[in-house]
């Protein structure tokens, strides 16, 4: 099978874009079916070779923001997502598109230390089960001194320190007496990382057994940091029943606050394993304790729909409209060059986007405007929009002088991204049986794309 | 919530691995659960960074190298496969990673360019449906010659040659006149096309309507390139019923040959659209004449399982060995560097691997050895191997004199992974109900890790 001649590589990387220009709906916008995400002028050959690329870079963003925005939406504002992909993305840098656009679409952070250092996205992990047991015993541990977050004092030997805690908890009457001996290696490894990070004192806990080893043992090491002005940062439960086991640990939490020391009941819960927006549903359903979620493989993979299927059409040449027909409805593609406006009705929601030709009037605030379904024709209204929105925004003018639309920073993106997902109706972003968003057209690009159907399809030429 | 420091990215760019050794498995292997991908050794903390690259390397090329072979494996040899996912990848850098490790399963060829030029892997593609759609009618083609293929002699008029033949097959008895008027911008587009490649005319046949339209106006092509010379390489379909259109479309090429063109029934048929093992499977047994396919979404998002689940374990730490326990056998990590061995039997198959502790002595050819599953007492087999082979080479040595395994080609490691598959016993790959293939440990590891498993595992301790 023949490889292509070297000289096309040399022409793809001398292709002149200088003739294109590039519209699109501003990153971190809410879109819908059937509006162009991008609109894209200038010479065939050129635009047909940006096919390809545009539609990579367009799908995957967009389908792993979208799973990030509904991973939010079922988790709630108050909870902390993190980004634990890295592992299970397609390749390094698939991680990183994964990393940035859960960042967009509502995540707080990653794990992807790269990602972190690319974009600024805040960096979150804990020590690896590896960590946990790369240690046998407590003599392990060579300088056992850490000094008070004050800087007022050593606490020279901060293993006995811990070992007294753990000591006074096992036999604490408020914890019902429910803690025997605890894996020693465990609790090892958790007197080292806190030695080491006093102040980010995270411990994963079910390396062992969350009840009968972790949670002590991170209770004590928690304890005897307090004992030097630190606060522990929290836990992370990584296996078995995360509801059963976040109330459980919630509640050792809450009754060691006995020991003077108010606010451990507030203890953070990190959980992860496996999760995505069913079993999180499932778990605030059945009542739980956690308070960060942390989400790798369904959200990277975006297992529930593992593709977005944005295709790319040619909708106008040399001023003559194009029209892609099909068998399936839902596959005709809107021709002519088109301009696209989101209409907002007066509590601040949008209520219909609508597509108009070129050549027509933009709709304005309130005036009355006829908004067609494209191609079912009983299906229309009157709207009068409170404030319009255009949403094709020039950002590669090309040769022309247009103005080029802002590039705002990730984080700007992300705001747009969360303003306006809550500027939505609830029923169109509800999970079960949402009210569909409507996509309309304008009177005249309605009737101008039913007869050019006419024209293009004779009787007999469809399949 | 803060990130990390700054000093940290500098302390990552200057992590020194000239302490650490790395052992894999040959790319291309077939491998087994249970049995090390790779063995990592060195400081615990350099080792300790290096698990998520491993992982994140790991994980997606395992996983779609091996759904690109087992797309092979429904398809049959006789198929030509091509990657055409690029568009539903995980952004330019995921599609990259898959082009090459669905090359390395037994894809032929990839519609990525830039993965064609970066690894060598053929190229193939065809036009799209919007290069079909931005042609109005015959009139735009401005310069209609085409020279011979031996270039003896120039056609003038193309064009009035292509509307010649397509005259002949309208009227053509053996065609049962079931042509009539086919779609002209259709037919200016493979003008088109074949003028600028008449060496490799391949044509999308579906924009208006294959059997009325496309099929015919490529047969009128396909002939008038003949006349010239030239043989037309064939026809992609991208939507509509695959197996119906492939026979009918071949029924076709038949007919014609009695143009004089003998081979034209050979007309390679190329199908697309949102194929998978599935419906390939399906196609097979509903009958089809389809000769390549070309397959995108569900390959490069590994639909029926979108993530592997590699992990790294800690198996030993200072000559100590580590065994990770869970309620779930099936998580229960072997301990104890060990080495790993394939055994193959007289007819030439892999009959089981097995893993040794490092001082056991390895396993001979036409020696008798116990081969113990790591669990289940009563699972044990002797075998005597005719053929013994080393699964874990090394291929980082660090600091030590190890010599270095050689790392091939990408194309001997796609060799390498096709003769692995093919050496299987075939009831070990078939789709329906395949026979576990064997992975065992050595009666003395076995011993070892209940040993192990009984001290570290007190009763009361497991969840």
């Amino acid at each position: 099978m023949p490889m292509c001649e070297g000289e096309f590589f040399d022409y793809l990387r001398e292709v002149d874009c200088s003739d294109v220009e590039v519209y699109s709906i501003p990153e971190g916008s809410v879109v819908f079916p059937k509006v162009p995400l991008m609109r894209v002028e200038g010479p065939v050959a050129v635009v047909q070779l940006l096919e390809t690329p545009f539609v990579n870079l367009i799908n995957y963003a967009s389908l792993v923001t979208t799973n990030a925005a509904r991973h939010r939406h079922v988790a709630g504002k108050s909870k902390v997502l993190l980004e634990f992909g890295l592992r299970r993305a397609q390749g390094p840098d698939g991680a990183i598109s994964a990393s940035k656009y859960c960042f967009m679409g509502g995540f707080d952070a990653t794990s992807n230390v790269l990602a972190g250092n690319l974009f600024g996205i805040p960096l979150r992990g804990t020590h690896s089960h590896a960590f946990v047991s790369s240690y046998m015993s407590l003599d392990e541990i060579p300088n056992k001194a850490l000094r008070s977050k004050d800087g007022s004092r050593v606490c020279q030997d901060f293993v006995s320190l811990v070992q007294e805690w753990l000591q006074k908890i096992q036999v604490a009457d408020s914890l019902g007496g429910v803690f025997g001996d605890t894996n020693q290696s465990e609790l090892a490894a958790f007197v080292s990382y806190a030695l080491a990070f006093p102040s980010n004192f995270l411990a994963l806990v079910d390396t062992y057994d969350v009840m009968r080893s972790g949670i002590p043992n991170f209770c004590a090491v928690a304890l005897a940091l307090h004992d030097l002005g630190y606060k522990a940062s929290g836990i992370r439960l990584d296996s078995g029943d995360l509801a059963y086991l976040s109330i459980e640990a919630r509640k050792v939490f809450r009754a060691v606050e006995e020991f003077n020391v108010p606010g451990f009941g507030r203890m953070v819960i990190t959980a992860s394993n496996d999760l995505n927006e069913e079993t999180i549903d499932a778990l605030n359903k059945q009542g739980h304790e956690v308070d960060a979620f942390g989400i790798g493989t369904y959200l990277v993979t975006c297992y529930s729909q593992a593709a977005l299927g944005c295709v790319f059409k040619l909708v106008e040449i040399n001023s003559k409209p194009r029209i892609k027909l099909s068998e399936d409805v839902a596959k005709v593609s809107i021709p002519c060059k088109k301009r696209c406006f989101r209409l907002y009705g007066k509590e601040g929601f949008p209520l219909v986007d609508i597509m108009i030709r070129e050549s027509e009037p933009s709709p304005k605030a309130g005036e009355r405007i006829l908004c067609r379904h494209p191609f079912i024709e009983s299906k229309r209204a009157y709207v009068v929009p409170q404030h319009v929105e255009e949403l094709l925004q020039c950002y590669w003018p090309g040769r022309s002088d247009k103005p080029r639309a802002e590039l705002p920073s990730l984080d700007k993106i992300r705001s747009r991204c969360m303003q306006q997902l809550e500027k939505l109706r609830p029923d169109h972003i509800r999970r079960l049986n949402p009210t569909p968003y409507k996509v309309s057209v304008s009177a005249k690009l309605y009737d101008f794309i039913h007869c050019l159907w006419l024209n293009e399809a004779p009787v007999g030429e469809l399949q």
